[in-house]
């Protein structure tokens, strides 16, 4: 095989009360990625897309993923990337890790799957570095995974695949921005012993709730005692949109990464699109310009793109 | 039926990571309960066990259960109520919650079935809340319903038990005394959001290890990184009992409760023998008193006593 074509899902990070440990892959929307291998050495990047991100591989976030693994790659091969990024950068959806970890995963399957989840984790991990300073797994590992992970522990690195029941999720993107400095700077380093064990009671029951297919036990777990009161007040209309959502039959839900989309889980597809209606409302009334998603849980995570010539 | 014999097993508390969340049963040891249906209205308590434990109603653990039960019974009956305490009180191990829980539960079975898990659990707590000041549904709970149990609310009262994989039990009962008004006040109020992701990491680890029946996942998500490093000095030769057992094979373990004893889990009933020998030997070079158990998860929680007439 000397390309392969791939789609890379966008995903949700933090999830409620998941902070730093649970995320979940979409179905839509996704990257669309080609990677090409080549005789000759050296990384060639393209985007076809309106972002004007970077192309020199070292400022590119699928080139420094990229650059990681062909550091360790045992053959000296060249690689020709396309990009046709439908994640929208700073969107709090994944944006970064759907392009680091769809080039790795991509070179991977050219390389003869030589590398395992693990080591890819890594590689896109330095895009993930390149994008906001941190090296988290937090969306990679949905977006090669799919469905729900959790990430036990990032050092040494231990990512758990968690079963979970058809789910159907609406995404409002607000066209604000938050920075996820702000984000982190706006955490408190000490909490209270009493929420941090209302904390792990809820995550425990999200586990558990997923696992077991149990929608309502997921919808009563889905609560965050920690971060969503802090974080909530860096995007105008949350509250609101949470409210209405609920009302509309939402299970839950809360800020996606660290923002500014919010997502709210419902159990079927009329109540996620009743639930995106209530959120487009609120942001309209606010003159905010918004893009939404009516979409379900991914569990494949990166996936081929049969279609590829139609697309990219 | 007028009167019906019963097993209320121990259980262990603040299973690790999953500090007042989390609990188990153990096959043993367990209480001896024979409960007695009257017409004459009251409640009469007899104990056939060497603890000296008060016998009148409101000031014996069982007794403020019962209490309660029978203040919102339909019909006005009385009870006599035996018991063989083989679960000794103080030592970490839910002795109270076993007295209390398992006398609700035999009024229940005499009283046609007529209280849910939910309403005994809630009569239940009247004892511990005698026994402790405290009204707390962490050893109630595995008592009641067996297997692993999760707490994830107490106000409103949210239980859900998880699904568990075979796992054996090693218990040691170092004969000194930890108050739980200590073991509370050791604690800090504020945790670390850094420590306190790490915990949540291990919860998830752990729910989601336990669902799955993974020994090996269980075991790296047996870590506390709260609670056990401040309450463990409270329990002299904590630290070598762990290590020793970590080296003899166990998945992992801690304090049972808030102390004084400590268990630690096994994949297997000979590493589990194994372990107890280790946890024996350490208290013995220390010149402190101590009681072993190999035990295993009990599944079903209280039990019918088949053999009633041999044992009470």
């Amino acid at each position: 095989m000397k390309s392969i074509s791939i789609k890379s899902p966008a995903t949700i990070a933090n999830l409620v009360c998941g902070f730093d440990i649970l995320g979940l892959a979409l179905a839509e929307p996704y990257d669309l990625m080609h990677l090409e291998i080549r005789d000759e050495p050296g990384l060639q990047i393209i985007h076809e897309d309106e972002h004007q991100l970077p192309t020199e591989p070292e400022k590119n976030v699928a080139g420094a993923a990229l650059l990681a693994l062909m550091e360790e790659m045992p053959v000296k091969k060249g690689f020709l990337l396309r990009v046709n990024k439908m994640i929208k950068p700073g969107s709090g959806l994944g944006s970064s890790a759907a392009s680091a970890a769809g080039a790795v995963y991509a070179a991977n399957q050219l390389l003869g799957n030589i590398y395992s989840n693990d080591d890819l984790i890594r590689f896109a991990m330095f895009g993930e570095k390149l994008a906001s300073g941190v090296k988290h797994a937090d969306n990679i590992t949905p977006c090669l995974l799919g469905g729900v992970t959790l990430i036990r522990s990032i050092l040494p690195l231990d990512v758990v695949r968690l079963d979970a029941p058809e789910i159907h999720i609406s995404v409002v993107h607000p066209q604000i921005e938050v920075r996820t400095s702000d984000a982190r700077q706006i955490l408190k380093t000490e909490v209270s012993l009493k929420q941090a064990i209302r904390q792990w009671g809820n995550i425990a029951g999200l586990v558990a709730g997923l696992m077991k297919g149990d929608h309502q036990l997921i919808s009563r777990s889905l609560e965050d005692v920690i971060i969503e009161p802090a974080r909530s007040i860096l995007i105008p209309g949350f509250d609101e949109v949470k409210k209405r959502s609920l009302e509309a039959g939402a299970l839950g839900g809360g800020i996606s990464g660290s923002g500014p989309s919010i997502f709210m889980l419902s159990e079927k597809r009329s109540t996620a699109e009743r639930v995106t209606k209530e959120m487009e409302a609120v942001f309209h009334r606010m003159g905010i310009d918004n893009k939404t998603y009516v979409t379900q849980l991914n569990h494949q995570g990166i996936s081929l793109n049969e279609n590829e010539h139609a697309i990219l």
